[in-house]
């Protein structure tokens, strides 16, 4: 028990908006959060109004218009940022690569990655390498865990040819948290180079756990979901681009919302602030639907406050595990975010027990490499909640 | 009045699964067909399995792979085509994007676009032409709309260094079928070429309208959208590539749905079918709703069937139309689908008579070149509502 009854109250008060964690026990946060109850009323509001009002007429057109406007303010707030830096995306794999493609690639030039990134980025930057002759750096992230700076380890793997470089900010497989300013601070001065190097964050994970301050950050891309830490449905995320870089970066996949055009419907220019990146027609009953989330944890408390409550949550969670023989946390100290990945010696291997603790409603993930389960603990995560996982673990072990 | 009464009387029990016919006379299926109730509720209904059974659990991710193929299976069958050769996407744009950013574009290779192509279509030609050093050649196509022969305007166009044809199945913007398959073969075979010059259809307006068999057109990518003529909600559509030339083309945004990873959650190589170009979470609630729509149009009749009601339809109102002596269809002859697009005389501008015909609750669009106005009509549109509208029209002029 780490919190007093009254709170505990509020937590459950909470919760109640949350029909996702009525009948089951969820740590998979990190996978996708769950919906509240005002955001899928929110998508059905929606479409009900299009059906009403259009679903393709003037009004309707203005009301897309003016709701997708809402988001990203609401959004550029969460991330402490303007509106105009933020293009709104599908998800935060079309936000990395808006970046990626949109750099002006030479042959030569070197993108350094981490070696703790999502296969969908890997992927792309291998595709670059294969079509622009681009080379690519793997640093060694993961061995900072517990020891070491990454800062350093970055540093030491800089070149005048480096170009990008690609870091998740908070680790998906370990939950590390990485020094985002020290490190776009580092690229931006790095003295043997004639231009400043570029950081592209993949936030899949930080955003709507981490307390964010981008302006201060440096950061120059900041690829985010709306689906996962903030709770809204899958299929919005977004891109935050730094505004003294903007104009470097050309649209690839392009279409109408990024344009403006003339009396005859030709394309004159592209739109001067996000907007330029995103391409047509989306799913937008679910950008309601994730306005409506972010207004719930609002509600609750800000971004820091919610923040410190993930931070008590997951250190309870891994203090737990760590007292179990058989369980080995990856980091050797309390998380610093909502992630906690572990080990469990033995005859189960971690997608059996994962699958176990499934059926018994225990929702967690396994990662493969490291090879480990993963759980997430969110604000409104309960205590007890964790209790009973740690006691789940303990009687399969 | 076209139709018997006992007709009319299936037609208006087919209207009542569209909630956003019942207050309003729409003529925008081109812009945005209206959502059937079942696709709505089958969207509710996959949300509230969502936060039932995960949102991110074993089950759910289970589930998701399950729904995303039928939807796959059921869009194939409504093209004529196999469900691997296509990639589902989040709208029309994103898959001509697919198919002009997957070509190995080299220095002097050309485009040859139709002049009546969609801004975001034009906008990705011209920056592809700006990265690459292609050259772009326009075709007089709408000038074709009552005389003349597309494909002899497309022949006289191709050269040697012809890369790729870009144009619409069904022309936005004056509604005219260009002949597919003969501008496919021509392509295809054109003898100055050492390779077949390939053909991109920009298909927002012909799938869900026209009866499609793919395979017999010859086509190498269809690039389609759910929310217009098939009623399905916003955020959904997909590619048709053919098989023929599946292997040329290289994914540009890339995902985990589009590749294969080892046992360390490493990138093998893509998927050897349509998901090689699926990029990462979607909306999948919207997938279900675009399933429960297509239903509901099987449910009434053949895609073939369909489209000879929407025929018999646009011609009722392109008749009504021609016989107002101030408006003009730009069509001298029926339409051969469910867009009728019109010019009116007089002192009305085309703008101001959508708005007053808005607020009269006539849903129509205008279209900015030609400088007209555009009414849709489905195969669930009801000849008094063409009626009611020609004489909406009529007291207006």
């Amino acid at each position: 028990m780490i919190y007093p009854q009254a709170f505990l109250s509020e937590v459950q008060q909470q919760r109640k908006e949350f029909p996702g964690l009525t009948n089951k026990v969820y740590f998979n946060f990190g996978g996708q959060g769950t919906l509240p109850r005002s955001g899928l009323e929110a998508i059905i509001d929606a479409h009900n109004l299009l059906q009403q009002q259009g679903p393709f007429s003037l009004k309707v057109n203005d009301w897309i218009r003016q709701k997708t406007e809402l988001l990203r303010e609401e959004i550029a707030q969460e991330l402490g940022v303007e509106p105009p830096t933020i293009t709104l995306t599908e998800n935060v794999t079309s936000g990395c690569n808006i970046a990626l493609w949109g750099l002006d690639w030479q042959e030569g030039d070197r993108i350094l990655m981490t070696d703790c990134e999502h296969p969908g980025v890997i992927a792309t930057v291998e595709e670059i390498s294969k079509r622009f002759g681009v080379e690519i750096d793997i640093c060694p992230i993961l061995n900072t865990l517990n020891e070491g700076d990454p800062v350093e380890v970055i540093k030491e793997r800089l070149t005048p040819q480096t170009k990008l470089v690609v870091l998740s900010h908070l680790l998906w497989n370990t939950g590390q948290v990485l020094p985002l300013k020290e490190i776009s601070h580092l690229c931006h001065n790095y003295a043997e180079s004639d231009r400043p190097i570029l950081v592209l964050a993949d936030a899949a994970q930080s955003a709507g756990s981490l307390a964010l301050k981008l302006g201060e950050t440096e950061v120059d891309f900041y690829a985010f979901t709306g689906h996962k830490w903030f709770c809204g449905p899958a299929g919005v995320g977004g891109l935050y681009i730094r505004p003294e870089i903007f104009e470097l970066i050309n649209p690839t996949f392009i279409g109408w919302r990024g344009i403006n055009i003339d009396e005859k419907g030709q394309p004159i220019d592209f739109k001067k602030d996000g907007r330029k990146f995103e391409i047509a027609t989306s799913a937008y009953p679910q950008y309601e639907g994730l306005r409506a989330a972010i207004a719930v944890h609002n509600s609750w408390a800000n971004s820091e406050e919610r923040y410190q409550q993930i931070c008590q949550l997951s250190e309870y969670l891994w203090q737990g595990l760590s007292e179990i023989s058989a369980v080995n946390c990856l980091k050797q100290s309390p998380p610093e975010a909502g992630l906690v990945s572990f080990k469990v010696d033995g005859n189960t291997n971690h997608k059996e027990m994962v699958q176990k603790l499934e059926s018994q409603g225990f929702l967690l993930r396994t990662i493969r490499d490291p090879d480990c389960i993963r759980a997430c603990v969110h604000y409104f995560t309960l205590p007890d909640e964790i209790e009973q996982l740690i006691k789940a673990i303990n009687s399969m072990i």
